[in-house]
């Protein structure tokens, strides 16, 4: 029977003007999966909404601005005392350049069709494979 | 450009011992999709966490205790002055019969298989085609 709770966290597929997916990569100090790359976001602040919280984690991540466009997936990831069910949104830059925090090292833009090829943490290789055959726009 | 706020509703595919889901009638008075079918769930109560949230709207909505099993999917829709993005859930029956709130009509244990024929709310449509040729588990 599973009884960890389920918390969420909230991902940004952050898009440029060229079409191309904003992957950042996990600083060797982080608590879990250092080293495979992430898309920017995270948990929601208490009592924070779901458009607020995830502008606030991709500008503290990345330096942009964005915008949210439309809703591109879930997946979950199953850790040793809750279970993380994320959304994926898309976005748009809007505004800024990158500029990492320190839980990242390295970042990349990278085309919708080489999103499988990338070391993507667990949890989002089935999505990266999915969407990078999805007709563009849905 | 897109302006509309995004909104998060968390919907749960509520499992009974024999493997069918719950689907629920639109109440003819519905501010929306009147007589249209949808699963239970709604929007987090300022602050309220996802699994708090889900299992109070699945208990408010169908008189059901369940509790979440894994991430299934997720969708939008786009409503005039919002956009709701949607997580959809699994969830296992643990206790009670259903019995509905004034939102709801009717209710339909069914088959996986049968959810695409089922008339839904748009936004569930092609979760539900998907997911009935998914396979059981994934």
């Amino acid at each position: 029977m599973e009884s960890k709770p389920f918390v969420l966290s909230v991902k940004a597929l952050v898009r440029d003007a060229e079409g191309r997916y904003l992957a950042l990569r996990r600083a060797p100090g982080s608590n879990a999966n250092a080293g495979k790359w992430d898309f920017p976001g995270g948990k929601l602040d208490e009592g924070e909404g779901l458009e607020a919280g995830l502008l606030r984690e991709v500008f503290e991540e990345t330096g942009l601005t964005v915008s949210l466009v439309r809703v591109v997936g879930a997946a979950q990831s199953d850790a040793p005392k809750r279970i993380v069910a994320y959304l994926l949104i898309e976005a748009r830059v809007e505004s800024g350049e990158v500029r990492l925090s320190d839980e990242h090292d390295e970042f990349a833009w990278t085309p919708r069709e080489e999103l499988p090829k990338v070391d993507m943490v667990a949890q989002f290789r089935a999505f990266a494979t999915e969407f990078a055959v999805r007709a563009p726009g849905a």
